[in-house]
C-alpha cells in the first residue's frame, strides 16, 4: 500500500449514506434481474406469472451485481469531487451493469424516449434487452456510455488508456473481467501505466473483478495464492488494494473507503506532477488498483435444486434456467427479484424515488451521459499543414528513386506539431524501421516512462512527453488506439504488413461497432478514422523470408461493411501525401494504407497525384500508348512495387514489340473496382468499361493475393479477360526481384503474360518471349551468386523510356 | 529462491571445465558473426578484405552471444546428467545461436552433408545464412532441432509447454526475448505453470534473456526495477534466478551454478511428485525460470565511432554496417572476430578441434538433433475405435434434430481413452459450451494445476490429470497444440467461429512451416495435422450478436498453399464422425472443420455419410427431381444451417411450383470447388460440370462470405450462373430465421432466387413469390413480437415431405 493514510472504513460512509447506497445498488440489481427475466410485471406489482417470462432466457447475471457495486460507489466519489469519470465493462455480457446504471441516470431516457422512467418504459426497456429485434447483452454501440463492448474479450485496459492519454482531467474506471485477464491482450496491457504521463494524462483506475468463474471453469486469478495475485500487479508496477467479501453491509464500508482511497491517490500523484517545479524530471508513479474479489452472481440465491449457485460457475449465465415450466424455480426467481425490495425503490408510476435518483451525478457527469464516451461530441478536426508543400519533385515520371513513408514522415511531423495535445502516433518498435523517424523531431520522440539511462540521450528519442507511442504489442497499441478515437481524437498507426493480422479480430470488432454507431445510432456523433498503414510489405523481406509475406489482412477488410473501409495502395510518395491528408480528415472509417518503406520510384507530380488520387483510378498517359484508341491489351497495377514491375514490363515491350498498343491503369483506391451499387466507391459499369475495355486482355499485377482482384471485379463485363498476378506462397530469403520472379509479379513474367494474351503477337513474338525466359533464369543466377539483384535491374528507371 | 541449497559458484566449475566451456562459447560466436558478413576466408587465415563479406549485410547479432553462452551450460548439464533437452528460440532473429551449435555438434553437416566440418563446408555455412536462396535469420523449419521459428513474436513459452505435455522425460528450455516478451500472447502464457503436472508431464525451463533492446528501443522488463520485475515472475508463478553481468570470467561460474541448480530444482520437484505416496494430491511447484541479464550484442565491439555499441539497439542487427567501404569499420570487423581467437579453436581442415568436440553432447542427445524436434520420428498413429459405432440412426433424411457436436463428443471421448499419454483436446472455456463435454468421461475432465476447492466437486470435471485443456486464450492454446504436434502428438482444438480470428496470424506462422517441412524438407518427417473445429457459428448467435458473427476466418486458410490446409463442412452428424476420422488420421495439414453446436436435421446414414464425404461434394438424390435430366436449377450448399435452409426452400418450390426439376448438390470438402491444378482436392472441369451444369442456374447456398465460393470458382465454365449467398454483416440480437432472413440465406429467399433466375417460373409463380415475401415479414414479425422463431417453422423437417 501506498504511503498516503487509509481513512478508517468506519468514517468513511454515514449510516443514512450507507441505506442509500445500498438501496440505489439493490434498484440497480433489480432491473438487471428484470431486463434477464421479465417481459411484463415489471416492478412485480403482481405475483411472478410464467407469462411475465421470456420465451427464451438468454443473458448474463454473473458479473452484474459486482459491477453495478463499483458502479454505485464510483458514483458516490463522482459527487464528492465532481469527477470526470467514465466507466469501462471489460467483462462480456455484463451489459446489465451498464444498462440499468443508465436507466437510473436518467439518459437511456432520454437517448431512447420510449424507454421512459416509467412503468411503460421499464417494460419496453426489459423486453428490449437480448431479444430479436433489441439490443445485445455486451455494452454494445446502442448502450450509452460505453467505448467498449466486450464482445470479444481482451482489450479494455488498453482502450481505458487510450481515453485517458492527453485528457488529464479524465478518470477512465475500468472493469476488467477474471476471465478477460487470461487472454493475452489484456495480459500484456496492464503494462500501459509504463506509457502514461501523470502531468499531461488522466488516471486509469481499473477493477480486477476477481469473480472466480469463466463460462464453465474457474479463472486461473483466483484460484493462485493471494500473495502470487499481489506480486504480479505489483510486479506489473501497480498498487492493489483488495475488497473482498460477500455480505453487503461489510462490504459498502469497505469499497467506499478503498475507492475513495484510490481517487485520492490519483489526484495526490497528479497534483505532485503537475505542480512540480519546472525542470523536475517526471517519475512513474505506481498507480492503484482494486481487486474486488466479491461471488460470481452475487446476491443470487445461494443454491438450487441443491447445487451452488451464487459463488459458482452456474451463476454466470442466467442462474435459473426454466421459470417458466418449474414452478418452484419461478418462485425462486420471484423471492430473488423481491429481495432487492423493488417497492422501496420506484414510486408508484414506476420512476426511481427522488432520495435515490439524487444519488447519482448530474448533467455531463452522469457516466453514460459524460461526452468523453461519445467522442465525436469533444473531437475537433485535425489542424493540417498543407499536404503538398510536402511534395517530392518530379521532373519526369520513374526517375527519382525514394521512400515513400520517409517523405510522409515529415508531413506526419508537422502534423504532430500543430496539434500537441490531440494527435498521436503508434508503431510496434517499428516507427524508424518503417522510415517514418522524422515524426521524432515533431513528437518529442517517443512515450517513454520506464526507467531511463543516460546512454538513452543518444539517439534513444525517448521522453516522457513523447507522443510516438512504441510497445511491441499490436494488440495494445490497436487499443491505445481505438480508445484515443473514440474519446474523440486522432491518430495514425504503421505496422508490418505481415502481422497487421495480429490484430485482425480487432479491426472485426470495431468495424462492427462503426457501422451499427454510423449506421443506425443518430445520437453517436462521428469519430476520427482508424489510419492504418501497412508497410514493411510482403515484396520486401530480404532477410525476414517466408514468415513475413502475408498480406492477406486486405481479405479480412473487404468482409466488412463497405460503409466504414477503405483501402489505398498510393504508387508514389505524393499520392500517399495527398491519400494521407485524406484519411486524416474523414470520420467513422478504417482507412488502410499500402505503402512500402524502402525506396520506391516517383511518378506522378503532386498536382497530378491529387488528380489521380482524387479519382482513385486512372490510366497513365506517360505510360501507354493507345491514344484514343481500343488497345491491344491493358496492364493495370495496384501498390508501388507492383506498379514498377509493370511499368517495367511496358518498357520492355515498347522496345520489343513497337506496334503493341498498351494502356496502363494503375489503381489508388481498390473499391473503385467493386460494383457501384456494392460499394459507394464503385465504378460505375460505364466507367469500368471505359477503362478496362470489354473484351481486351487485362494484365492486373497485384500487391496482395490475386484472388482479391477478382472477388471485387468478378461481376464486370471484362472480368473473363482479366489475368491477374499478386503474391502466391512463394518466398524465403529472396532479393526483390527473385521474389517476384517466384511469384510472377515481375516485368519479365509480365511481359510474357501479355505476349500470351495478344493474338497479333503470338507469332511474332516467340524469340522475346524465350529472351524474356532467359532473363528470368540470369537474374536469379546472379542473385544466388551475388547476394543482390544485377545493377541494372536494380537501378531501372522509366525516365531513360523514349518518348512516344 | 526455493529452499534447496545452491551449491557455490566456486564449486560448480572446475578451471578447466570453463577454460573449455568460453572456448566453446567463442567458437559459437565465432560462427554466429561469421555467417553475419563472411563469404570467404571463413577462419580468417588471411587479412580481412572487403571482398570476403557479404554485398548484402542482413541479420542480427543481437541475442546470438546470450543464446549461445545459455546453450553451452545446457550442454554441460545434458552430458552431466544424460538430460532430454530441446531448446527453443523465442527471440526473433536469433537462429545463429541454434545455427552455431547444430554446426558444431555436427548435425547440420549430417543433415546438410555440403555444409561439412571443414574450411570448404563452413564458408558455404557462412555464405547461405541470410542469403538469396540460403537460410533465413530466424530458427526456420531448415534449422535442425528447431520447432519454434520465432519469426512472429509470443509463442516461445506455449511452444514449449506444449512440448512436454506427457513427456515426463523432456525439459524444453526456452529462451524467451525482453521484446517478444511485451506481446500479449506470451505476456499470458507464463500462467501456463498452471496447466503442467510434474507427475505425467516433463519441465520447461524458461530463460528470459534480458538483453534490454528491441529493434529501436529499450523493453519495458529490462527497465522496470528488479523488485518489480522478481514480483511479476512470482506472481506468475515462477522461482527466478538471476544471472546478470558482463564479464564472461564472473558470468560462466554464476550461469553453471543457477543452470545447475534450476536442473537439480526440477529434478527434485519431478522426483518428489513422482515417488509421492499413491493418493497424494498432486501440488502445483514453483518451477525455477532463469532471468539472464547479458548486454545487447554481448562481446562485439563497445563502440563504434564514438556512440556505445555493445549493450545498445545498435547491436541489435548488424553491429557494423560499412565494413566494405568503410577500411576502420573493416577493421573493427576482423579485430572483433579474431577476439574469438578462431585458430585456437579449429583445427587445420578447420573443424572443432576434439578436445572442444567432446563439449558436445553425443547422437540423439545433441540438442538439434533431440528427435522430439522433428516430432514425426516419434509420432504413432492414434488408435482409433471405428467412428461408424458412434453414428446416429437416421431412418429418413431430414426427420431428426440433434447437435452434431454433441454425437462427436463420444467418439472423441474414447479416442481419448485409447490414446491417454498422446491426444489432448483443447477449448477456451468453451468445450461445454460447444457440447463436446461429454468428452470429460474419458479424459479425466480438464486439466487443472491451480488451486482447488470442494466445490469443484459438484460438476467442476477439474483434474490434476485432466486432458481437456481449457484457458481463456486461444493464442495460449493454439501455442500448445502446436507444440504438442510438433513433438510428435495428436489434437483436437474446438473454438468459438468468430474469435478463431484471435489466432489468424499463429494460423498463417503454422501454415508457412508445415508447407516448407512438407515440400522441401525430407528430413523432417511428417507431424500430425492441427485439427480446428470451428463451431458456435456465425448463424447461431442469438444472444451474442453482431461481434459474434465472422466466418471470415476460412478466407484467411484459402490463402495459404493447397498442399497444407484443408476445409470441411459437413451437413451432419454422421459427416462430422467421418470427417473426424479422416483429419485425426492424416499429417501435415492444418485441417478445419466448420459445424455448429446446437441442435440440426441429420440427413444422412453412416454407409452415405461415408460416401459423401469420400467424394466430398454430391448430389443429394432424395432432394433432388431431376432423375436424369437436366434440372431447371440448381441448389448447392455448404455448411451444416446454410444445408438445411436450401432443403426448407426445395421443399417450398416442391409443393408450389411441382413442375420445376431442381438437382440438389451437397459440398463437404470445400476445395472440391477449385480447379484440380490448382488443389489436389480439385474436380477436374467434367466433374464440375457434370454436377453444376454448363448452363443452368446454380442458387448457391454458403455458411461463410459468398465471397469465397467465387474465389474459388471464378474459372468454372459455369461460373456466370452462380448466385451465392453468405454471411453479409447484417445481424444484431436475432432469432436463427431472422438472421438468415437478413443475410438472405434463408428458405424464403431462395425459393425467389429460383424463381427469378428460371426463366419458366417467371410468369407463372408471381403470387408464390408474394406469398414468399409475405412469409419474411411474418417471421420477423412473430420473432419481434415472441422472442422466438414461429414453432412451425422451428421444427420443420424434410421427413414430412412427400416422396418424389
Amino acid at each position: 500500500m501506498s504511503s498516503m493514510e487509509i481513512i478508517p472504513a468506519a468514517d468513511v460512509l454515514s449510516a443514512e449514506e450507507h441505506r442509500k447506497i445500498d438501496a440505489y445498488w439493490r434498484a440497480c440489481n433489480y432491473l438487471c434481474v428484470g431486463m434477464l427475466y421479465l417481459v411484463a410485471n415489471p416492478l412485480l406489482r403482481e405475483p411472478l406469472k410464467p407469462e411475465h417470462i421470456k420465451n427464451r432466457l438468454l443473458g448474463h447475471w454473473g458479473s452484474d451485481p459486482g459491477q453495478t457495486f463499483a458502479w454505485v460507489h464510483l458514483n458516490r466519489l463522482i459527487k464528492k469531487y465532481d469527477l470526470n469519470l467514465i466507466y469501462l465493462s471489460g467483462p462480456g455480457h455484463g451489459a446489465p451493469a451498464t444498462l440499468s446504471n443508465s436507466y437510473l441516470e436518467g439518459v437511456y431516457s432520454e437517448v431512447y424516449p420510449d424507454k421512459s422512467e416509467n412503468i411503460e418504459g421499464l417494460q419496453k426497456f426489459f423486453k428490449q434487452f437480448s431479444f430479436p429485434g433489441g439490443i445485445g447483452s455486451h455494452c454494445t454501440p446502442e448502450t450509452p456510455g460505453s467505448i467498449h463492448e466486450g464482445g470479444e474479450l481482451g482489450y479494455s485496459v488498453s482502450h481505458a488508456f487510450g481515453a485517458v492519454f492527453d485528457n488529464p482531467d479524465l478518470i477512465a474506471a475500468v472493469v476488467v473481467g477474471d476471465g478477460e485477464a487470461e487472454t493475452g491482450p489484456l495480459a500484456t496491457s496492464w503494462h500501459s501505466n509504463k506509457f502514461l504521463n501523470p502531468v499531461h494524462d488522466g488516471a486509469v483506475l481499473p477493477i480486477l473483478h476477481l469473480n472466480g468463474y469463466k463460462i464453465a471453469n474457474p479463472t486461473i486469478l483466483a484460484r493462485i495464492t493471494p500473495e502470487e495475485l499481489e506480486q504480479l500487479f505489483r510486479g506489473y508496477g501497480w498498487d492493489p488494494y483488495i475488497v473482498e467479501g460477500e455480505d453487503p453491509a461489510l462490504m459498502h464500508p469497505l469499497m467506499a473507503q478503498v475507492t475513495e482511497h484510490c481517487i485520492n491517490q490519483i489526484r495526490a500523484i497528479q497534483t505532485r506532477a503537475r505542480t512540480a517545479a519546472p525542470g523536475t524530471p517526471v517519475e512513474r508513479p505506481r498507480w492503484p488498483l482494486i481487486i474486488l474479489r466479491s461471488p460470481k452472481g452475487w446476491t443470487c440465491p445461494k443454491e438450487i435444486d441443491g447445487h451452488k449457485l451464487e459463488g459458482s460457475w452456474r451463476a454466470h449465465q442466467m442462474p435459473v434456467l426454466d421459470p417458466v415450466t418449474n414452478p418452484a424455480h419461478l418462485k425462486l426467481v420471484e423471492d430473488w427479484m423481491r429481495s432487492y425490495r423493488p417497492e422501496e425503490l420506484f414510486d408508484q408510476g414506476g420512476a426511481l424515488i427522488p432520495e435515490l435518483k439524487a444519488m447519482a451525478p448530474v448533467g455531463d457527469r452522469r457516466i453514460t451521459a459524460n461526452p468523453h464516451a461519445n467522442g465525436g461530441k469533444l473531437r475537433k478536426p485535425l489542424d493540417l499543414p498543407n499536404f503538398a508543400d510536402y511534395a517530392v519533385k518530379v521532373d519526369r515520371p520513374g526517375k527519382t528513386l525514394l521512400s515513400s513513408t520517409n517523405t510522409l514522415a515529415h508531413f506526419l511531423c508537422d502534423v504532430m506539431r500543430r496539434n500537441m495535445t490531440s494527435f498521436r502516433v503508434f508503431g510496434p518498435d517499428e516507427t524508424a524501421s518503417n522510415k517514418l523517424q522524422a515524426i521524432y523531431e515533431g513528437s518529442h520522440g517517443k512515450t517513454w516512462m520506464a526507467a531511463l539511462l543516460p546512454q538513452d540521450a543518444d539517439g534513444g528519442d525517448l521522453s516522457t512527453s513523447g507522443r510516438v507511442m512504441e510497445m511491441l504489442s499490436e494488440h495494445t497499441l490497436e487499443g491505445w488506439f481505438e480508445g484515443y478515437v473514440l474519446t474523440g481524437r486522432h491518430g495514425f498507426f504503421s505496422t508490418y504488413e505481415a502481422f497487421v493480422h495480429i490484430i485482425d479480430s480487432m479491426f472485426n470488432q470495431h468495424a462492427k461497432w462503426l457501422e451499427k454507431s454510423k449506421l443506425e445510432l443518430r445520437w453517436r456523433t462521428p469519430i476520427s478514422s482508424i489510419n492504418l498503414l501497412i508497410t514493411s510489405l510482403v515484396w520486401r523481406q530480404d532477410h525476414n523470408g517466408f514468415t513475413h509475406q502475408d498480406p492477406g489482412f486486405l481479405d479480412i477488410v473487404t468482409n466488412k461493411s463497405p460503409e466504414v473501409t477503405r483501402i489505398y495502395l498510393p504508387p508514389d510518395a505524393n499520392c500517399l501525401l495527398s491519400v494521407a491528408d485524406h484519411c486524416l480528415r474523414s470520420t467513422d472509417y478504417i482507412n488502410v494504407i499500402v505503402a512500402d518503406k524502402a525506396e520506391h520510384l516517383q511518378y506522378l507530380t503532386m498536382p497530378q497525384a491529387i488528380d489521380h488520387c482524387t479519382k482513385g483510378i486512372g490510366i497513365w498517359e506517360f505510360a501507354s500508348n493507345d491514344d484514343g484508341i481500343e488497345p491491344d491489351a491493358v496492364i493495370a497495377c495496384a501498390g508501388d512495387i507492383p506498379t514498377s514491375e509493370s511499368l517495367a514490363a511496358v518498357a520492355i515491350l515498347r522496345e520489343r514489340c513497337p506496334d503493341l498498343k498498351i494502356r496502363f491503369v494503375n489503381v489508388v483506391d481498390l473499391f473503385r473496382l467493386m460494383p457501384e451499387r456494392e460499394h459507394p466507391h464503385g465504378l460505375s459499369e460505364r466507367e469500368f468499361d471505359s477503362l478496362f475495355t470489354i473484351d481486351k486482355p487485362v494484365i492486373f499485377n497485384f500487391h496482395a493475393y490475386a484472388s482479391l482482384i477478382h472477388k471485387l471485379t468478378y461481376r464486370r463485363k471484362n472480368h473473363d479477360n482479366f489475368h491477374v498476378r499478386g503474391y502466391k506462397e512463394k518466398g524465403n530469403i529472396n532479393t526483390p526481384l527473385e521474389l517476384a520472379i517466384l511469384n510472377q509479379v515481375d516485368r519479365f513474367n509480365l511481359a510474357i503474360d501479355v505476349i500470351d494474351r495478344v493474338p497479333k503477337l503470338q507469332a511474332s513474338a516467340s524469340h522475346t518471349k524465350q529472351w524474356l525466359q532467359d532473363q528470368i533464369i540470369e537474374c536469379v543466377n546472379y542473385a544466388h551468386a551475388n547476394g543482390i539483384d544485377a545493377p541494372a535491374l536494380r537501378n531501372w528507371t522509366w525516365s531513360s523510356m523514349p518518348p512516344k
